[in-house]
């Protein structure tokens, strides 16, 4: 069963959102990818509309299974922190408007699945996307190959990691009961 | 004219909401105050969305011609922070999604406008607010004040200190307009 993950590099300025299909199998194929981008010189207000809006859409058009949303911390670069948590906020309200369940991956987290290493540059993590979605070139920007990585990462450690039960919820979803069912018959089969 | 305004503390724990109109004379008085609170035990998604949808409600129901909502900076308790600006940018999306301006101040603004001192603490905020809208008992807890203090403080600078002009916009919107020539009007009969 293929499992459909929309994963979004949250931020004001510039918020990466990929949609990916990822075979039980771990083959992942690009469905969309792209980014928002909202003026500096426009109202916050404005701006967080822009995100929402746009995030609607994608939600809407593409149906994912489930969210993967970058995890903010607090000690990253303080200037844009607070716009960049104010944005996943619209985002991931945005999902459970619909329903739709939400997984929150660190940059380590996405850097290690990807690569293999959870130290890597975001060149390594570009190119690295690029094999595994078998693109003819690298996306662009920076904040698009992000969001690719995080959907894929979540695909990936679906089963093992799960939204849910890392935020003190009370367990799988349905869709990461299903996927992890689907790669347990995987599994056995090789 | 009066202006209706609503205030909103925002916080993943505890969201204070809060509306005053708000007359030409600075006279204010209560229309509505509450909080919303949210388990830490609910996940964060889930948590998001009862703040979302405790503000479409509020929104829905008092029709404020503005939002007021505290600015959040990075350097506060970095715990919460995070939490905050992602309740906050939903609350703010809310808002702008319905075509209501969103205004932000800071603490030291709200404090320095209901008290006369930028440094004053909670308690001294609470009792101006219960004065200043001539409550027979205090708002409790102290987020519900701070709403209550937001929305004022909103309402007395306006004119002085617009949203749109303070976040980069074109100016005034149409209340805030209204308001200043309310407020010109209102001097000149003094």
């Amino acid at each position: 069963m293929t499992l459909r993950v929309m994963g979004v590099d949250p931020g004001l300025t510039r918020c990466g959102l990929a949609v990916v299909d990822v075979e039980p199998n771990r083959r992942a194929t690009l469905v969309a990818v792209g980014v928002v981008g909202t003026p500096a010189d426009h109202s916050l207000d404005r701006r967080l509309l822009m995100i929402a809006e746009s995030v609607d859409v994608w939600l809407d058009t593409h149906s994912p299974a489930v969210l993967a949303v970058e995890r903010v911390f607090s000690q990253l670069n303080v200037s844009t922190v607070m716009g960049t948590a104010q944005a996943s906020g619209v985002v991931i309200a945005a999902a459970a408007r619909r329903g739709i369940p939400v997984a929150l991956h660190t940059p380590t987290e996405v850097k290690a699945a990807v690569t293999g290493n959870g130290q890597s540059d975001k060149a390594a993590v570009t190119k690295m996307v690029t094999k595994i979605l078998r693109l003819a070139t690298p996306p662009t920007p920076a904040d698009a190959a992000d969001a690719l990585a995080l959907a894929i990462t979540h695909a990936w450690r679906t089963g093992t990691t799960s939204s849910a039960r890392s935020q003190g919820g009370v367990g799988q979803t349905a869709a990461q009961r299903l996927w992890a069912e689907a790669e347990a018959k995987a599994r056995q089969r090789r």
